[in-house]
């Protein structure tokens, strides 16, 4: 039995926690995977990499409204994942081996509870002081018939195929198949997407999703309200059985792509083995501190909740580093400005209520929705479909939630995040500082003059 | 004689100052150009709409570097000339209606003053109890041997032209050259620039500046420390004589941009003889109300101030209104936060103090640099030259200015630009508000953790 001060389990941003504060404590990291986490070897970073690529293609071919006459000769879909993948890969093998060379015990199998407080690594058992549980979260395969006789991908793999496929059928309809569906559209792909609900991103504002429903319905076949029931294999590629308003349909494609969610990798750490608390979606419980029911055992990330987002697990790693080096001072971060942008196109950008969460909550809002077509940057974008929306409290002028569909909109949306985090009224922002003018920020400044 | 209550000279900000509160009022405006003046008709806002058809062209032809490839069949300027301008060219006619609706006078002839408070209008003298000032500015002719002889524009003239012709000689090296030299490299004219200074855009952040200076010299041919000595005709374009570190030289061109600067149309309102105080560089002084030395004579706008920014003076046309109508409660604006862009290639923003002025008005400051190539969008942007810069002062860690070129800059700066406004700290923007990653917000954030 080994035993240490602290152990993390996970070399996302459980890796980030680690600082010199902890370097007089005997440590070690358990990660089977890579550092790095998802975000940057299967999430985010690959993805935006592949994703301004797309933009750059799609932005070409729409300069003819401009004037411009370009177009895309092709892809070069392998130089797009080299440079990718070339710039990434590397990072896992350095990292582990800073963290070696400060003393710092690296297990690269494995892992799982066995008692509380105590883990099985291969064929060792840790014990610690501490432990944190940033294990992550990966995609959650569904059980449809003849899958499993299927080479499908999800947001794991696909982006490091070897070609391009000719079509793409694409199982889900949240911010995955979004950011996929326009990397693969704008790279030439015929993309088809089986959505169950009634609209793509249903978790953004309804107005969000039902426009960018409507402009993705531009791009690609998009089933709504519809099932895959059965797959089977078809040449290369699938043959999918697909229930939707209309009857059965039969859909095949060159290769598939299933981003239905994502699931906690807490089963296979056997959390509950460990004695922790869990939610009915295998999430962890844990306190505003990020404590679990075990003490001495913290939690965070996609371990814990659903944002999936990594500044949101970043910012948990920096308040469990400062609750563990401050017991007596804990904090805890502020859970309702937890911004987050779909990479897609047209991009999106959010932050705190949408206003179907306003209504059900029964938050009384005043609601504002400015056309980026209002302002002169709009104009000369010849931009007919992006828009700001604001939802504000009547009663103390604060935000209560942001929404932008459009260009730069996970750039515009800041100083509405920085607004919401700060407490600063609309008034304030609205009246009490300048716009650029032409700039598109006179977008979010005409949503916020119009509440 | 014809007396009003109010009569507003320019109908640019001018115009903007009208609201119903006013409407009790004998109101005459004085308009012998277009409604909208220089930013709507000349300026800013087609000259965007040139930009961003010139940013769709450049960034096609950059899209190679992503693995994308794309090119650039031509560019129709005809048909982006008439874009822009059948889209401006009917709103000078539907403002003035819509002035003449409401019962307000407008006259459409040159007018200047015979004497304090007294205006001559084409054959009419009008006096009024409030005069408000917006006559804005027009480009500067520099008295150069041969000028006179060859068809050069301004950007008065410039966006107006019937074919891009294959080469443009652009004297001057301020934002207006920065602008054009882009437009017209990105639709495929051959741009040659000639600055007086040892650097472009000299009211820039030093390293913005040199920056922008080195990315120009690798599109345009790039003359520094020089000056044109002589211009003659040469077929349908022109021959220039530039004096410069290396001696003289030829430079020939199928077209010619002067763009030295702007002066105020004070001298052809004839302002002093209407008794206003003016200083020598022909801007009427006013105190931090907007009134001149006259009683009842307000002026805002490029006539008053070097800003030549349309949202500095809207924000002095709302304080003047406000003045007019609330004679006891008088406004100011804190005129430290005049932010800026100018729309080239790279995008630049700044607000606030530069290095070199905080250096020469000895204020103490802290400074910090990142590059877009630190962040994840930066990377995925292949961006190697983009940057933020950062100064604070290190008493209070308030930001004293901020300046950023690269992709977005002019969206980019807005949250540091609230900061600025609303006095807020850089840590309190730093720490307590989440940046989404990967934005390329995140190149702000980790300039203002650097702080």
């Amino acid at each position: 039995m080994l035993h240490y001060d602290l152990v993390i389990l996970g070399a996302g941003s459980g890796n980030m926690l680690l600082s010199e504060e902890f370097g007089h404590l005997r440590t070690a990291i358990v990660e089977p995977g890579r550092f790095g986490g998802t975000c940057l070897n299967r999430g985010c970073i690959p993805s935006k990499m592949f994703v301004v690529a797309a933009d750059a293609a799609e932005d070409a071919r729409a300069a003819r409204r401009l004037g411009v006459h370009a177009s895309v000769e092709h892809v070069d879909w392998k130089s797009v994942r080299d440079r990718v993948f070339d710039r990434i890969d590397p990072l896992h093998e350095s990292a582990l081996e800073y963290r070696r060379s400060q003393g710092v015990d690296v297990f690269t199998e494995a892992a799982h509870f066995v008692a509380p407080k105590v883990l099985e690594v291969g064929s060792e058992r840790i014990t610690a002081e501490t432990f944190v549980v940033a294990v992550g979260s990966r995609p959650v395969v569904p059980d449809i018939p003849g899958l499993d006789t299927v080479a499908f991908h999800t947001s794991d793999t696909i982006m490091r195929i070897d070609d391009l496929p000719a079509s793409l059928l694409v199982l889900g309809g949240g911010f995955i198949a979004a950011e996929f569906g326009h990397v693969f559209q704008s790279f030439g792909t015929d993309v088809t997407i089986v959505q169950r609900g009634p609209r793509l991103l249903m978790a953004e504002d309804e107005q969000i999703s039902q426009r960018f429903t409507e402009l993705a319905s531009r791009r690609h076949r998009v089933l709504l309200d519809s099932e895959i029931t059965s797959v089977a294999p078809e040449g290369d590629g699938v043959s999918a059985r697909v229930a939707g308003p209309d009857g059965e349909r039969t859909v095949e494609a060159g290769m598939m792509l299933v981003c239905v969610g994502r699931r906690p990798n807490t089963d296979r750490l056997r959390a509950a083995d460990g004695g922790l608390e869990m939610d009915s979606h295998g999430h962890i419980v844990t306190d505003g501190a990020y404590r679990t029911s075990v003490p001495g055992v913290w939690a965070l990330g996609d371990a814990v909740n659903h944002f999936q987002l990594k500044h949101v697990a970043n910012a948990e790693s920096r308040v469990v580093r400062h609750n563990i080096l401050h017991p007596q001072d804990m904090r805890t971060l502020p859970n309702n400005v937890a911004p987050h942008a779909v990479f897609t196109s047209p991009q999106i950008a959010s932050v705190g209520l949408t206003e179907q969460e306003a209504r059900r909550r029964g938050v009384e809002f005043v609601v504002s929705v400015r056309d980026y077509s209002q302002t002169a940057y709009g104009w000369a974008l010849e931009d007919t479909t992006s828009f700001v929306k604001l939802l504000a409290s009547p009663a103390d002028r604060l935000l209560l939630g942001a929404h932008i569909i459009g260009p730069q909109a996970a750039t515009l949306i800041q100083p509405l995040i920085q607004a919401m985090s700060l407490e600063l009224t609309v008034d304030r922002i609205g009246h009490d500082v300048m716009y650029i003018h032409p700039a598109l920020t006179e977008a979010v400044e005409q949503a916020l003059l119009e509440l």
